[in-house]
């Protein structure tokens, strides 16, 4: 028997449909092997030796005399860095400039290391990037928006093999954004708390669609996922800005990020996944109702003509299952 | 030079990075030839002679003592017709019963013929079925919203090949829907005008990301499209519902439906795609501020972590391109 969920936050709502489905190991990847990547490719233009292939650097981390972190504006950028926020009408439309900050964070010198296998203390420095990007370009007055994400596999819209994430600030928030903004708004103004404590707070009530816990964090499968092994990393420490995160905390995270993709890459056989930093905008570091997380979407199924129209996404699997499948999963590669 | 552009309705911002795409020519399926589908297959549940392995129809338009269109419940339908729209608290989380209905509109006895290569008569029976499916489904007091739509070949997820669309009606109207609902009833409180009048006015009066135009219909690619040779059809009469349309502005509407669908058959070689019929929710078929219309989205793109996170597409390919290319392509098979 299928059932509505509701999202906690957005009050978008989920079908899950376990009939429909099948059992959480049908979710793998087909093929049983991805191809192998070698540790260096000649025509790889964030392989070292290739630094003048791209932009100049915004951000390095060295060691050793040589570096392991490198932050590069994006140079096939969708937007300029020249250019301001203000809005132009076009005869009955509205427009603005491109403008706004694209980079790239390559993750890791060596070719073949995807997040998960890197040691902690890359994954840590890959994290101190991020925030140190997004504090730096979240200062620029014309910033309204900074979202890190990245795209893992051809299904999730790169077929750059080397380790990367991205940076895009925008000098806009859509109401795709601002709308979960304003329910979490709502929320503080009628609870008086935080609907993204009180969701985790709920989560580890339940504890059935826990993945796994830290000191400070929760790996989750949220209650109204919306595809199947829809996985959230939450901060218990109530904040509204990653990029206010302290050094101890981004330790921990590394940590339990590492190990979330661990399992998803070992559980599913290396699916391809997006995945996001929600975070809040520029401005914004420091208000009560928000409270920064991290999401991984494998792209495991295809919305199709139901979900465009009605935004209500049909998950086959319930997140209870794909909880248990991967806490079961051995995390070690 | 890209450019941010805002959906006039939704307030959705998109960008407009050609210098990323290419030429429209470039968007084709990859794939030269579909391979030949026969008029008839043993194996397929919707050819005729196979009714037994459907539910019993909902609606049936036959012709020369032979089914044409045939309506019957979804055997694999994602919710039940029993049940309520009554909420039910999860611990601290909210759900409701699986209650909805789905449906599987047969668009044709022929297991090769696509919606654009049926005579004319034949679409315009298809969307008859709609109609009258919508305005039966609608009537029951628990159905709140009714999501007509049709995905076609595997990436717009589906793998059945039989010609067909389906029909999905829930008691719960989403954030997702109510949302640019709530812009357009804020445009008609502030202006005295609905805003999809005064976005398809917009359209004419600049032309040129207009496709085709007939007596009550306008076919265009809109100024802010989230993906290239996202296709809209609205009818000039503002109407809330589709489902009241009269049976003049349906015989107006299937002919630029196959026509619209020919081109994009044509100039982009059989894509796949999904189109969505939306409209206004059960009650609201009289609102003086909705207004329905049709999109078609070909799946030429993958979203990816960024459209994920900010709801910002990045659109390669501008619209004004699109729709010329598709106003040059011949309509013809």
């Amino acid at each position: 028997m299928s059932e509505f969920r509701q999202n906690f936050v957005t009050k978008e709502w989920v079908i899950v449909a376990p009939e429909r489905g099948g059992r959480p190991d049908q979710m793998r990847r087909d093929a049983p092997e991805r191809p192998s990547v070698p540790s260096f490719r000649e025509d790889c233009p964030f392989c070292p030796g290739h630094e003048d292939r791209t932009p100049a650097p915004t951000h390095v981390w060295s060691a050793g005399g040589q570096w392991k972190v490198r932050v590069v504006p994006n140079k096939y950028a969708a937007l300029s860095s020249e250019g301001g926020a203000q809005r132009v009408p076009a005869g009955p439309f509205l427009g603005a400039e491109g403008f706004g900050v694209a980079e790239v964070v390559i993750e890791s010198p060596h070719h073949d290391e995807t997040l998960e296998q890197m040691p902690l203390d890359q994954v840590e420095q890959v994290l101190r990037a991020f925030r140190t990007r997004h504090l730096q370009i979240a200062a620029d007055p014309r910033i309204n928006l900074v979202t890190i994400f990245r795209n893992h596999g051809p299904r999730a819209g790169t077929s750059l093999e080397h380790p990367h994430s991205q940076i895009i600030a925008t000098p806009i928030v859509p109401p795709h954004v601002r709308n979960p903004w304003r329910c979490a708004e709502q929320h503080w103004d009628t609870w008086g708390r935080c609907a993204y404590c009180d969701m985790l707070h709920g989560e580890l009530q339940e504890r059935v669609r826990v993945i796994s816990e830290s000191e400070r964090f929760v790996a989750f499968e949220p209650f109204a996922s919306r595809t199947p092994f829809e996985t959230r990393i939450y901060p218990k420490q109530h904040r509204a800005s990653f990029s206010w995160s302290t050094d101890g905390e981004l330790a921990d995270f590394a940590e339990i990020l590492k190990q979330t993709l661990l399992r998803l890459r070992i559980g599913l056989r290396q699916p391809d996944y997006n995945f996001v930093l929600r975070s809040a905008g520029s401005g914004d570091e420091d208000v009560r109702y928000l409270h920064w997380y991290l999401v991984i979407i494998p792209k495991i199924t295809t919305p199709a003509g139901f979900e465009i129209g009605s935004g209500i996404y049909i998950n086959v699997l319930p997140p209870e299952q794909a909880a248990d499948f991967l806490r079961r999963t051995p995390v070690s590669d």
